[in-house]
């Protein structure tokens, strides 16, 4: 599964059979360095593995040591344009440099950073996106134009004897961003990172997403990931910890079923499934923990026996706790939500 | 792509080559009349073709009648535990109904079933849920479990000579549903309604959901969909319908991308993005719309090119409006916002 080639980013190994890493990318501006380190924080404890800045001038680029030195996690420095700003930004200690190369220019300035990334010992990103492609390759068929433009820039790198490479070629559709991966998979072995690019807003970002990764990664193809969602990055963080944990490429956490409720529903599965996932968004485990919330008592329990445990509604407010199916408590809604909360964090929290 | 063959639940052709159909379910007590109509109506202008109504009791199966008289979807009847309420569903117009081998008792009351299904010229769903499989199954792996399910009970309505079959398998977790699935498509040719159990909340049910479905519909397996959400059924469609969208499997209406905004972002991309599509969620055209919201207006055109038209922000709450990546106007945003809704209607709503 993945790919057989690997690269480190900081402590993080991406392909060669590692686990499936979680990206994101700040939204705050990289020059204000508290809210910076601030977010990565927050992303970190959410549970993602990399993180990303972009360095759209030189203040960003000055800002990137102070960030470097605090942030729990290894950052990526996300250039377009300008490659003395990779150059800048290697210096201040990113674990790894981006670049696209619809937009970085001459194969000379690809030199210097190479040279840079070399001493370093950095990988370097190849970020092809479906918005940016050189122009020489806008008149294949678009996913086509994707991995011709990865392989070139791939045989630039590798030319210059450089092959700490990892690939994105992303599109804004999954169809093509499928059809470009899988292609790409079969003609380089370097680790792949992917995502769709603008994907979307919270819910239909995370749908888009979903359905591209799912099909890939389902055949083995992808190292890291990152759902760009126009949503805060602790959102992406989450969605694709949800993601790889349903194809169970992530092991860890909370997931809540909860049946959709219909007229034979008592109270507020709704609510108190989302209130569950609230409470246990960052919690901790070694294995998946599932819990169940449904809305009728006499089906519940027994429905959702393959659940670990559980709250089943009884109406009027009440409710049951169930553990593998079996009624073990019964009380107030808030009460059994509480007491659900309270096994959880006793039984299964990760002993740190 | 899909089953071979193909039941008819009233109007709507699932299976045979026929475009995969949006379902959901109403969370309305059946025996409201008036509340589950109002519901049903909502389903149908946000793009469901077919519902489907729970039958808890006698009341709710006298409600039916009054409720497929008026509505304009085709109504399947769920009965759990008691044939009666199935016969008595039939009697009250019911397009389809779903029963459950798990639960539904004695083979004899299969066969009043059947009996009144062939007379009414309907089909009739297997629905295998994890959580209530036969006891003489509990011991297979799950997956296996759910297929055997299927293939008794089909045997017991091909054993009475009824074939308006459509089958469902649904686990609560990704890879189970799954492997049952593509199990079940090599050894059967009835249309497949695919689905998760309890997958849950909106959000993290849709990222379930969008998993399994985006992995089964690429390799061609199944006719039908229900996102099951602990949510609004209008979400369910909502989510179905950018699920099968972006597979290419559902054309028309609007796709909104947006960039995830980084340190080089003016304005409010996420909230405009959010707007745009809440805006556009019911509307109607023949083919799908592509629009953006960048967060800038020096890259944002031209990376969103592909999309039919767009707005980049240029901060201090001024944005631009572009047509294939070309401004063709510029203003605060609000207008450039209203520009653009207006551009879309004049453009490309479908005329009735």
């Amino acid at each position: 599964m993945g790919s057989p080639k690997s690269v480190k980013i900081g402590t993080v190994t991406i392909g060669g059979g590692a686990p499936i890493a979680i990206q994101t990318m700040c939204s705050t501006k990289t020059a204000d360095v508290a809210a910076t380190l601030a977010q990565i924080k927050a992303q970190a404890k959410a549970g993602c593995h990399v993180t990303r800045v972009a360095i759209p001038n030189k203040e960003a680029a000055l800002a990137l040591s102070a960030i470097t030195k605090e942030s729990p996690l290894p950052i990526v420095a996300d250039i377009h344009f300008d490659y003395r700003l990779a150059l800048m930004s290697i210096d201040g200690g990113a674990a790894e440099v981006r670049i696209n190369p619809g937009n970085i220019g001459a194969k000379e300035r690809v030199a210097e950073v190479v040279k840079a990334a070399k001493a370093a010992d950095i990988p370097i990103r190849i970020g092809v996106n479906s918005g940016s492609l050189p122009q020489n390759l806008r008149h294949l068929p678009l996913s086509e134009g994707l991995v011709q433009a990865a392989l070139d820039e791939i045989k630039v790198l590798e030319d210059l004897d450089f092959s700490a490479i990892k690939i994105s070629i992303k599109a804004t559709d999954v169809l093509t961003t499928v059809k470009a991966y899988r292609k790409l998979h079969t003609l380089c072995d370097y680790p792949l990172h992917l995502g769709l690019t603008e994907s979307g807003t919270l819910l239909n970002g995370a749908i888009r997403s979903s359905a591209a990764l799912a099909i890939l990664l389902s055949e083995g193809i992808g190292d890291t990931i990152r759902v760009s969602l126009a949503s805060d990055p602790i959102k992406e963080v989450l969605v694709a910890k949800e993601l790889l944990r349903s194809l169970d490429l992530y092991q860890g956490g909370v997931v809540v079923h909860a049946c959709p409720t219909c007229a034979r529903c008592h109270g507020s599965v709704w609510q108190m499934a989302e209130k569950l996932e609230e409470r246990l968004a960052t919690f901790k485990s070694k294995r998946t923990i599932n819990l169940a919330v449904m809305g009728c008592e006499v089906n519940g329990p027994g429905e959702a026996a393959l659940a670990d445990m559980g709250m089943a509604m009884k109406g009027n407010k009440e409710a049951i706790l169930f553990v593998k199916g079996e009624m073990v408590a019964s009380g107030p809604e808030e009460e059994i939500f509480n007491k659900l909360i309270e096994k959880v964090e006793n039984y299964y929290a990760e002993k740190m």
